[in-house]
């Protein structure tokens, strides 16, 4: 079905619930982006295409960005409402008239019903807190966000503590998605991930796609979350065998064995995850697009050129502008949970990964494995992991 | 547990069998390797490598080699065993001195109870009728041969070819194997599918295990064979993709359709292939090797970089002196098998690297899909196909 029948056919069935509470108007929804990065810019663009088109939807997009003072003394938000371009992040780039830049968070939000949050994902505790009593009481949230927070009893996912801490539904969506390459449309897919509300994740679903960004939607958030967050991890280990000229064979045995330790991570923490759900775009597609291209793979080819003589530390600063690399601290997050667990030895891709990136082994460790298949049946309930 | 150990503990057993049947020799496996190009002398690297150190296989490997005559005057079989260097398909390699050439193959094969099958798959059938009655009773072959026959019914497997004409169990090695990097021993994987024998299997994977070539079996023959075959397919499509220039991101895209069109091929044509076995090398791991380099893709992106102007047969003679590209030939049986059943709006990728290879589409059709999700539901008995 294409967005637009789809679009009329949930508009039909939003009018006649209405109907059956007396009241005749048709619901529009009301989408607010908070965020404004590079990939904050493309998805505020792609939702803009298509609230226009669709029925369901306000046209007018809100995009809250933290306001900054550009070199030229202007405000950001003032040269994107003239511009329709995000200048400092996406530059070239028109966004659509219907999106409107606000450097206000309480007010950006206020009126909506669907928020999609694309920050960086140290800012959205913060945020949330923000934004508890702020929101209307039916808003749907969607995720963007790769990251997860480390706590005793296991990972905290960033939709988990969205969906917690402002009490809604919370999707997310993942994928091969380098934001450059979608904003000048190149082909590209992704996933949304939803815990039980399928026509939720259909809304979201229609709001993302286009002819050139097909999105398609599986009951597993923990698992397409989990994808977008450990794949820096392995990012990290094809980036080591790339420094050590290692050749695509050995980078290509290092993104499989990533691959399955993602999946059996995963299922150790959620045994709600399902298989299927990395074969999808958040899984193995966004592997590849990461092992390929990607900011944790280049870092890490350079500091396996260095020998590991040049810390990650020092390498990000010089190579990054300030940015921090994720898979570093994932490695390390992730790290930690196995350790509290004594689950090291069933994942040597990802602890030999950390073990590197802090320098108690050397690079070339990322390809010496002793065994082959870790025996996960000595985890409780684990006859399945892999 | 280490080959050795398994070695003994194989050996123990074997032992005891044979004292049950009022023999007291140990039984010595003697292995052959039919073929000898590029990929048959690094497996008979691997091999050799093995039975030196494994008490169960006899030391020597007979090779057999295809005779050629060398530019010296020299016979090629003469020259690989004064100098255990097939110096025509993998020079600069020492096979071992346990490796024999022999040319002629009837010969070759008679003591063996192992036959490893590595020659390009368009001999094999001839190959096969030469070797009834020539070979010994309890015979287990090994296929490493990537391909089928297409017939009416359905594809014929190369293991099935080889198991039905010479009446033996025939397991296949599949995986992300460039021959040039195994040969130098950089780290890498491979699959062993079995049908039923998991012992067999397991000695498969004893002569191929070394630290830096880790080998596991998993029950799905069709499966493991079925990806060696099918993801040149998808390097022509990543090809294309490449010389189309549209980025990582679209790549990852196609490589992931391609992959879910390879499972749901697979599926329909033989109902016991497992979706876990995409998982493993032979599956997303060959892919991204085969993908990331290979002529299959090398060929594809010239295609696309002369907009579809140069022909495959054209761009082949010049760029593969004399190979042929197995993607186009196998899009060709794909489609073949798809349209006698109606299938190809099915599988979108599969159809369209066929109809741009024989130019009836654009290149750039590689990404024009109108529907995401292909609907299995229509196909009987296929609800879990993808």
């Amino acid at each position: 079905m294409t967005p637009a029948a789809q679009d009329q056919k949930l508009k039909g069935k939003e009018t006649i619930s209405e109907q059956n509470n007396n009241h005749e108007v048709s619901v529009k929804y009301r989408v607010t982006v908070v965020g404004s990065g590079n990939w904050g810019s493309v998805a505020s663009k792609l939702i803009a295409s298509n609230t226009l088109k669709l029925t369901s939807f306000h046209d007018e997009v809100r995009m809250w960005v933290y306001e900054e003072i550009l070199a030229t003394g202007e405000k950001l938000t003032d040269v994107i409402n003239q511009t329709n371009e995000n200048v400092k992040y996406l530059p070239g780039i028109k966004l659509g008239k219907n999106v409107i830049a606000d450097p206000d968070l309480e007010h950006s939000v206020k009126d909506a019903n669907m928020l999609v949050f694309v920050t960086p994902h140290q800012f959205m505790e913060g945020i949330c807190k923000r934004l508890v009593g702020k929101i209307k009481g039916d808003v749907k949230a969607l995720s963007l966000i790769k990251g997860m927070e480390v706590k005793m009893e296991g990972p905290c996912m960033i939709s988990t503590l969205i969906s917690e801490q402002l009490g809604v539904n919370c999707c997310v969506l993942m994928g091969a998605n380098i934001a450059n390459e979608i904003a000048v449309e190149k082909f590209s897919e992704a996933t949304v991930g939803y815990r039980e509300d399928k026509e939720i994740a259909q809304k979201w679903v229609q709001l993302f796609s286009t002819p050139y960004f097909l999105v398609s939607a599986v009951q597993d958030v923990e698992g397409v979350e989990l994808c977008g967050t450990l794949k820096n991890v392995v990012a990290i280990a094809a980036g080591l065998v790339d420094g050590l000229e290692m050749g695509n064979n050995t980078k290509a045995a290092v993104m499989r064995i990533g691959l399955r330790e993602m999946k059996a991570f995963s299922k150790l923490m959620f045994s709600s995850v399902k298989d299927s759900t990395f074969f999808e775009s958040c899984g193995v597609a966004d592997l590849i697009t990461t092992c390929l291209g990607g900011r944790n793979r280049k870092v890490a080819e350079a500091f396996a050129r260095s020998g590991g003589k040049r810390s990650f530390d020092e390498l990000e600063a010089e190579m990054l502008q300030g940015q921090k690399l994720q898979g570093v601290s994932t490695a390390r997050e992730v790290y930690e949970l196995l350790s509290q667990r004594g689950w090291q030895e069933l994942f040597p891709l990802f602890t030999s990964v950390h073990e590197i990136c802090i320098g108690r082994l050397s690079p070339s460790a990322i390809v010496e494995y002793s065994e082959h298949t870790p025996n996960f049946s000595l985890v409780e309930g684990s006859a399945q992991l892999i």
